[in-house]
């Protein structure tokens, strides 16, 4: 769904969000009171690309409110090894990253800056009080929750039934449209990080790609030569 | 996660729910007319083993507690294979069966009675108003959600980096906490949906067990011989 979903609704190209209320969807939903006391607590903070933002119970900075920029939500084996489990865009909302305030999450993830990032951030512990006192803010965060939900559950299901060779068509793709262009600048190990598998498993397939005239590979560099042949293969 | 967690926190062994008002969590944050208004539209069910409760999108009967019995929660792909999302006992809320008033999930699961099962439904359109009036119900919906998601999560861990030995010894000591016995009759197909993998390897596997003393091997019967060892295979 998301990648399908994502492009469907243009999710990569959404404005960057210009003030912090008209991008809260439920800002309208908050008392007078509620409103002013968020304006106060708010942080505005801004990261290069490459910053780690969240790092698995480590840490639990509060509801982050992306302005413009991009973050990777991820998982992270004890072993070291990744898998993505999400993007996240101008407009969008992470709330993994004040998991401490989430009764009933039991899980890790860790939150990267892909490229440089500017956000605003709703301390956890304001955020635990807003949904606390509004119905309005708890079904919102609910939304959320299980929109982030419905995405782990796409991918689970990638990873059980979906051959790699369409995985990896369905990735390529995903990122064109991300980057609004087919020619990407991303490592093997890059994109073995997204998909959680090895390195040599990427190599081969994008040699077999290549092979089929689907792609140009060099030094760091993947072209994508044929969308339509990528996109049957994905949809297949 | 669940596993350990589940037999930790005895949750297999739950006394049955006497009574829904103290068996759902939020009762007494509910007001008196809220209180009514749910008994008033509260059903109760009973359903035999086999029973399908609830089939993805193509029905959404409401929110389930379950009074006794068991339940169990899956994914099923176009091609008809399964894997089991997570499991429901005594005192289980079944939240999913309600999802089609749960914004932003994407996602279709499958719920189905392990063992004869009694519960009551309130009807999805209830719930979801119950919801926008009350931020304790909308935050006690946000618990569970998350709860599901973690169990996801957990599953997602063990699909993509530990070993089918591995996982097929916390299956069989998960199942044999359940039902109380080291004896299951279980088949190796029912393995195989359970693990969403293939009923060959779910043999292969098990074969490799007997020879190394863990488990013995008759028709329809799988016997745990050594569950130190099987134990000690689980949490390598």
């Amino acid at each position: 769904m998301p990648a399908a979903t994502c492009i469907a609704s243009g999710r990569y190209e959404q404005m960057p969000c210009m003030d912090f209320q008209s991008c809260f969807s439920v800002w309208n939903k908050l008392t007078p009171r509620q409103q002013n006391w968020v304006l106060e607590q708010l942080q505005k903070r801004q990261v290069k690309k490459g910053t780690v933002l969240h790092n698995g119970s480590e840490d639990c900075t509060g509801l982050l409110l992306i302005k413009s920029g991009q973050l990777r939500a991820y998982m992270l084996s004890k072993e070291g090894r990744e898998i993505t489990l999400y993007r996240l865009f101008d407009r969008d909302l992470c709330l993994l990253s004040a998991s401490c305030v989430m009764k009933g999450i039991q899980f890790d993830v860790t939150v990267k800056a892909e490229k440089d990032t500017e956000f605003w951030v709703i301390p956890a512990e304001v955020y635990r009080q807003l949904m606390e006192q509004s119905a309005a803010v708890a079904n919102y965060t609910n939304e959320i929750m299980s929109a982030r939900f419905s995405e782990v559950m796409w991918l689970m299901e990638q990873v059980l039934w979906r051959s790699m060779d369409r995985r990896m068509a369905a990735f390529l793709l995903e990122e064109a449209a991300i980057e609004s262009t087919g020619r990407l600048n991303i490592t093997h190990e890059t994109i073995a990080n997204h998909m959680g598998t090895h390195r040599e498993v990427v190599t081969r397939m994008l040699r077999y790609f290549q092979g089929e005239g689907m792609v140009k590979l060099s030094r760091g560099v993947i072209e994508l030569l044929d969308e339509q042949k990528l996109t049957a293969l994905r949809d297949l």
